[in-house]
Order: structure tokens, then sequence, then C-alpha cells
């Protein structure tokens, strides 16, 4: 029996990390000048945590360095009223080690939008969540 | 010419307003014990402010009382490669003056999910931002 939450029911840490996996458009929840905002972000998974390329400059990358964010990907079907989200919560830093960034640029994470992207931050999987509607 | 920034369109007042009025599934950013939260909501926009309702006791209802939020919504089309999002940033807080409450009771606002919902939060539009994939 799953467990519901206030008309949801409650994902596994299986079935959250599956949609990671099948999906590759999420969104970063950040901290800018003492503001709340939310980043679109093309992401991919490497050992389970999530990773994404930011520009030199922007204040997403400003907000990502060694802070902890929030991440969400979620889907909804108007016309079945069906939907779910997945959440994870955790340390965000730009990946500089050698090996782990040879192994995030073998990752198939190409941005949507045009413009150099050099910078790549992992967010570690330190919270997982999911709810999907019942 | 609309403006550029790091690849992105930017989007006019006149063109968020207009695709919040279009959607009703967003995601609200908030702050649950020190850490950061995304929760999908479905909203309606009154006077140009946000309106979305909560259940009584859950952590996104204490976390937007009278606090500053981000609440945002966006489309991307793997295919064609376009997309867009929108970002509101403000105060929110619960809906009580009788009137008000009236006129966010008279909204197309049915939750996805099952379950009460009685609470309205409005979240105001103190900072509107859009960006679109050119």
């Amino acid at each position: 029996m799953p467990l519901i939450d206030n008309g949801l029911e409650i994902l596994s840490p299986e079935q959250c990390h599956d949609l990671l996996r099948r999906n590759n458009v999420g969104r970063v929840a950040v901290t800018v000048a003492a503001l709340p905002a939310i980043f679109p972000v093309n992401y991919a998974v490497l050992d389970g945590d999530i990773v994404f390329r930011t520009s030199e400059g922007t204040k997403l990358r400003a907000a990502v360095d060694r802070a902890v964010v929030a991440f969400q990907i979620d889907h909804y079907d108007a016309v079945s009223g069906s939907g779910w989200s997945v959440m994870v919560v955790g340390l965000s830093e730009e990946i500089t080690d050698p090996t782990e960034l040879g192994r995030a640029q073998g990752l198939a994470l190409r941005p949507f939008a045009e413009g150099d992207r050099p910078h790549f931050v992992r967010i570690r999987s330190d919270f997982l969540s999911g709810r999907r509607i019942t």
C-alpha cells in the first residue's frame, strides 16, 4: 500500500531516481540577494546526483556556489488529471576535480539556450522526495 | 529588438502577465526548516497576483505565511527546442478579508489532488520577470 500525504501518493526513492533519470529539464531554487529565485535548467544524473551547466558571471552561478539548494522536476496532464513531482535538496558546488569533470562532460547535457555554459554544478541528493496524484 | 540575457530573450511585463493568465500549474519556492523547498501548485491570477490553495497544517501553509517567496511557471518543447519561463517574487499571505476571499473563491481554482484545501494564499507580484529561448 503506498503512503498517502494530503491526497498525494508518496513515491519511493527508487521511483524518484527513475523519474530523475527519465527527464532532462528541472528547476533550481536558490537565494539571490536575500530573495528566493527559481531557474530552469537542463540536467543529467551522475551517481544519483543532479548535474547542470552554468555560465560565467550569472546570478545562478553565484547562487549555487557551495549553497544548499532545492531541485525539482514535475509533470502534469490536465486532460487525465494525473501528475507527479520529485524534489532533491542538497549541497551544490562546482565540479572542479578533473576526473569528475571528465565524467560530467561525458553526460548528454546540452543546454537548450544559446551561450557558453562551461561550468558544471553538482547538487548532492542529500534529501530526495516525490509525490504522485492518486 | 528584444533584449537578450545569456542567450535568452527577456520577456516584457505584458508578455509575463499573459503567460501567467494562460496557465494554471506552477511552483512555489519557500524555506522549510531553514532548507529550500519547491512545491507544485494549481494557481489563478487575481489583480495580477498569484492565488493558490493550501491545506491546514502543511509545510507549505506554514512556509507561505507572510514570507517572501518565488513562484514560477515554464514550458519546454524538446522537439522544437523552444521554451519560456516566468517568475514572480513577492510577499505571500493568506487571504482573510471577506471581500477578497469571496473573489478568490470565485476563481477557477481546483486543486488536482484530492483533499481539502480551504485556505487561499496570495503572492504579490512585486517582482516579475520572464525569459524565452531564442
